[in-house]
């Protein structure tokens, strides 16, 4: 299931950069200046090892991913990123829209309502 | 777009009935016993006016309810009713299995472990 | 209990401009441009269901919203926001510096501080 | 404004008393147990130094603070500890029912939805 | 820096072993029965990727787990856990005292009530 | 085991100090133009009962405090302070990288990736 060592940094960087193409150049210098070792253990995780699996479309992938930030509504940046990862992949504009209505029921109005923001910020600049 | 005030907990609870067929008389009987106006108030915006849209199926909105009730980590009685949920609207447990993997990179690894417990409960009663 | 369809918006719009005379036409943009449901369904929900209610007075009902956001920390613009609509509805400095201290008792230095920071850009503005 | 050193724990469990009668022997002997600072420190700040303030009722202290705790969703047990120190301060069940189904506007129904068993087992304690 | 694939679920369950003794047995077999690759993506992330690296003592990283599980108050199971595996790596109960101190000045009361419990449960169990 | 009354300001500013060493100037105005109290109330809390405290070194105070504010990623200005703080109570790059990483484990990887964003930038300013 998991990947050798030397393709996990690779394989990160080869999805992300599904998620947006300019992506994978900017974040992983972010992360190499911070330590070597970052962009592997974090991009890694999260990409080689998780969502680059099947069993769900990575369509649907980005929806989770878009309701889940919103929920929690501590990274606003990510969010905004997803947003536009999100469209990136296939999802509708339409379908954004439910999921940040969505938002509301299960994390409250003002969960939505910066949802409402990002979103929007991303449907300008895809 | 939205609905008479005399039908709205009436479709609040059809919409709940697909989610689990037990849940109606249950969860209405709760609320009811709060207060008169919180079953059409609260399931009234949460199903009436949100779940029940179309735009996205119901099968991908209990995706997205179990991904933001897992990440958020402060509801696990409702996590795991919409874990059965997902389950009776056609969510698969390889599909179930996948949100809880994704949990853990935007969530961290204890929301995951706390929604694989949810999981396998639900996994057993369904 | 709950209001005809075609006076939810108008209903909440209304509320909302006893909260900041200038929001509603802003808010309501700002929803309108995301989608056309989503006046109604978010600030129908907040407003004419819930925040409209009688009950509580709405200089109460303030003051609990700006200590959940407080506390919560996910929301930083709204939190400044109902800073302002708690003192146009009649919310004293006093009773917001005293809120602002319990949210360090339930929610933390930083969360108190961070509502520091919002009320008083709220007492310059008002 | 603040108190000295040897009658802050003294004048914290006074306040807890009227937030319940029962609470300043276990919740001291809990803290107690735990550490011999634990009280003055962690109650001397809750009640002495904040609660105890004037400049808000004990009334509409307890309205904020089980907004707060339903909001954040991390602490059920004093969740429904601070319902019951709500009734017995004089919030009304009619004030209490208006409090959870804001708490659904700012935090989303499943929030609302634990405080309301927060609340009904206050209830039927109380 | 990173390890193997067919090695990393060996050395993950060789960390969690000096967390509780008892412990790599029972959590892999909870996992293992969730799904075949559960216990290398989550436990090989948290525990061969970062928790087994050098640069920061194993003591202290549970004492950092602690501080962040009770600030973050959504997994009371693995709080406890914690607890108890940070006493097992060498953590004093005077230094749990203070972080659970220390987590009422960041997160607030309740959440320093709550790891008390926690502790204390912990303190009788080890 | 507490400060009176006369002095809990001045030993909690001195803490402060440790911190940063422009701090306490800045921080006191700020909370002294909000109300007269709010000094001792917070800070005396947070500085003089808590963090002064023994038992822990604020080298390691400081690790614990940067982790619980990344973990709950609400403060994201306090967390750059406190990444400052920490490497001026000396705690080294390598401690907070690994802290950094350590989050992703238990808080996800947005909270990491924000935690890296704050670290990045204390690592240039101090």
């Amino acid at each position: 299931m998991s990947v050798p060592t030397s393709n996990r940094r690779t394989q990160a960087l080869s999805l992300l950069e599904r998620l947006e193409p300019s992506a994978p150049e900017r974040v992983a210098q972010n992360l190499d200046e911070f330590h070597d070792d970052a962009t592997e253990i974090l991009l890694g995780f999260a990409f080689t090892d998780v969502v680059a699996r099947e069993g769900i479309s990575l369509h649907t992938r980005e929806m989770l991913t878009i309701a889940m930030l919103a929920a929690m509504g501590t990274a606003p940046g990510q969010l905004e990123f997803h947003m536009r990862a999100a469209l990136n992949t296939g999802v509708t504009r339409e379908e954004i829209v439910e999921i940040v209505l969505q938002v509301a029921v299960y994390a409250g109005i003002p969960a939505s309502m910066n949802a409402i923001t990002a979103a929007k910020s991303a449907f300008t600049s895809v």
